[in-house]
């Protein structure tokens, strides 16, 4: 009963597999305004149960999870593998090949939404089990799976639910396949992702705009106020200049600084992709160091008085600024925020500083944790290639409450092809993509087997 | 036949002058869509004719001048007044009491469009034309009247008309009166403007907006660059750090610093009417100082990314900033704009820097030249209080057009109430201004026979 009988069983049952992931797709679950998610999730139950997972729909306060658990090995150690079923909305509708919620097969693609983001991705998981169970009875490890129906609206209610089952999700490391294999093809081992903290600076003079000859040099203006605020934050350098902002910012050891040292850079590509001559002025020269080590300190917002068509000239009322901070290990955002009012306080004190949505804390597991290695070597053992490993990513995902509140070690293997579209129209799995993402996950089943007995436990901010 | 009679003849005649004027208000002339306005052009230049003044509706490229001449005292002084008879859009129609181009008397005032902006203050000087006729035979210096029909719409063939008619321009001195008196109810006597210029600054990034995470550290953010640039061109005490930028500000005489001296400040009157605490930080602590000898750096608008509903954390592609700087002598727009480019080529480069609509030089006419103390003494001599003396008012108008192409002085005297609701519903002129301000022209036109010879030429730009 060895992972090769297990990769034969999945090539034979290929056809199955990718027949019985049709129902599912065929089945709308946009999480934005609730079309389709409960049969969703009561259809993605009854196929768990059917491969032997118990299988429960749990209701939070928003969407339902589909909790699964398959342990049939005592003592073995357990993987808590997270997915989502919800899909994005499918606008603009007119611009599919084929209709969104139809699951159409042409040149070796799946086309659908949800195809590969998320519900291709989650049943490669599934049919992994699956092809355990018919080989060996089960798999090597305890699985529990844990799907999602609000990851597309920012799964809002996934924190309260891991608090709330806490001894339910009991495991050694968490598994998760999201996103597409990299660019050049290479599969990923992804470990982590910065935080994100999203701030309002407003600022305000009179009453409302008044006229700049009448008033000009007479009435304070909130836009020249902001702007002076704004370039006390950062020097020429790109430095950011807020009191304490790197304090908690981890220098990366030395496996993870050799890990991001050995991913491919084409700096030319990079210009041409996205029609820049330059890379933003940061105090740090690696490419991915800046992705991965550095926090952002980005206005993604400004707006006072007017620059429409003609000219307005007033002295504006108002000044607004937004800014977004990728907050990196570890940072925490309640702090970095305590530390910009601070900075606003001391040098704009008028200025209104508000968080704008919820934020999300950084996450990263070591590049030498046992469960990234195991991971490594079975996505190399199946793929013939060694995959690039991904220290962290720039973006903000809510791994957090896994790394966080459970404490516990996170690997992500994106399976989708790169060009998957999704959140986009004629979204795609390809079929080459969704039998190695089965035939990866089945490796990693039987790589964490061999987990030592416990994982050193992560940060724990709980 | 001395100002006495001819005043008593004012007051004898009001009633007639009154009821002449509605013919004229009644008729609409909106520059902004030409409604009505050669229609007007024509009817003033027949009243003018009735009066004895030799009245041509001249054509421009825009709305036609109507320029009128009433020279019957060969080598007396000949005094240039200058007026319009266009009048702003009626919008929110809705909002006046009565039809804005049906003139109604209600407690002493005449409620029209037009009524105190300009045509009832143009017609004022019409009529002190007539009662010195009607007294004396004729004006005791030569007159020559020039109403523009485009003042509402920025005067822009104006310059153009006052170059091609020099030789029948030509005059010893240029009057006007517009806008009200101070709220105080004490007359003004105006003696210049600041002048205008009017840019943009556009930075530009990546070739759209991009995600902040994925990207965040590695493309450059258009809104840093121009908040940097922004920050480079004025220091915390507010004075503008563009280099050149003060160096042909020129120093307040002695005159005119005594005259300003004199203006009433009620600074906590100031604070309640626009809600501020606080003045703008400017290197220059006195109020109308502020407003007449300094020029100014304003933002009016700024925009970058997004800054609505949510939040979008995106790094912009573009960001854009408009600034106004309200010009004071002998700033010249050209030179100052040639400053601001090459400041913004030393700190950030790859901004664009573009001229927003025309610009308007400064002009400003001695607080001592002898036309000045004439006019002085006339508005004293009328309404028996010596006027507040302005040697700058902080807007901008078109007086270069006199002061520097035909190189005259320029005196102007508000004579609307202060609450004239010029530009709103319900523009009202009191009946009580009407009569005052034509009794003030009529002694500003017996002023002038004293005018010297020659007056001293100002400034020629051209």
């Amino acid at each position: 009963m060895s992972l090769d009988q297990v990769l034969a069983h999945i090539d034979q049952a290929i056809s199955e597999m990718t027949s019985d992931l049709l129902p599912l797709l065929r089945q709308p679950s946009i999480s934005a305004d609730g079309t389709g998610i409960d049969d969703c999730a009561h259809l993605l139950a009854a196929i768990m149960r059917r491969d032997g997972i118990a299988t429960e729909v749990v209701p939070t306060a928003g969407h339902p999870v589909v909790l699964g658990r398959a342990h049939a090995r005592p003592g073995a150690p357990t993987l808590l593998v997270y997915g989502h079923y919800d899909v994005q909305p499918v606008e603009p509708a007119g611009a599919w090949t084929s209709p969104p919620f139809e699951p159409a097969i042409r040149d070796g693609r799946i086309y659908c939404r949800g195809s590969a983001d998320n519900k291709g991705q989650l049943f490669a998981q599934l049919m992994a089990h699956r092809a355990w169970r018919a080989v060996a009875g089960s798999a090597p490890v305890n699985l529990t799976f844990l799907f999602d129906g609000e990851e597309e609206s920012g799964s809002k209610h996934l924190p309260a639910f891991v608090r709330d089952h806490r001894d339910v999700l009991a495991a050694d490391a968490v598994y998760l396949s999201d996103g597409p294999v990299d660019d050049s093809g290479r599969y990923r081992v992804a470990l982590g992702v910065r935080g994100l903290l999203t701030l309002e600076l407003a600022a305000r003079g009179a009453a409302r705009d008044y006229h700049s000859g009448h008033l000009g040099n007479l009435l304070p203006n909130p836009a020249w106020e902001l702007v002076e605020l704004l370039a006390t934050m950062r020097g020429a350098d790109g430095r950011v200049t807020i009191e304490g902002f790197y304090d908690d910012v981890d220098k990366p050891d030395e496996a993870t600084a050799r890990a991001v040292a050995a991913l491919p850079v084409a700096l030319s590509d990079f210009h041409a992709r996205y029609g820049v001559d330059r890379l933003a002025p940061v105090p740090e020269p690696g490419f991915f160091e800046r992705l991965m080590f550095h926090p952002t300190l980005n206005i993604s917002g400004l707006h006072s008085g007017y620059v429409g068509v003609g000219s307005k000239t007033i002295i504006p009322a108002t000044a607004t600024a937004r800014l977004d901070m990728r907050l990196v290990m570890s940072q925490d955002p309640d702090a970095v925020y305590q530390r910009v009012c601070e900075h606003v306080a001391r040098h704009a004190p008028r200025v209104l500083v508000s968080r704008i949505g919820g934020s999300v804390p950084p996450s990263r597991t070591p590049v030498d944790a046992p469960v990234a290695g195991l991971v490594r070597q079975a996505v190399a053992k199946v793929t013939g290639a060694p995959p690039l490993v991904v220290p962290s990513t720039g973006g903000t995902l809510p791994d957090h409450v896994f790394t966080r509140i459970l404490g516990l070690p996170l690997v992500k293997v994106p399976y989708a092809n790169a060009d998957e579209a999704n959140h986009a129209p004629d979204e795609n799995l390809s079929l080459g993509h969704f039998t190695t993402g089965i035939r990866i996950a089945a490796a990693v089943f039987g790589a964490m087997a061999q987990l030592p007995e416990k994982q050193v436990q992560q940060v724990r901010a709980e």
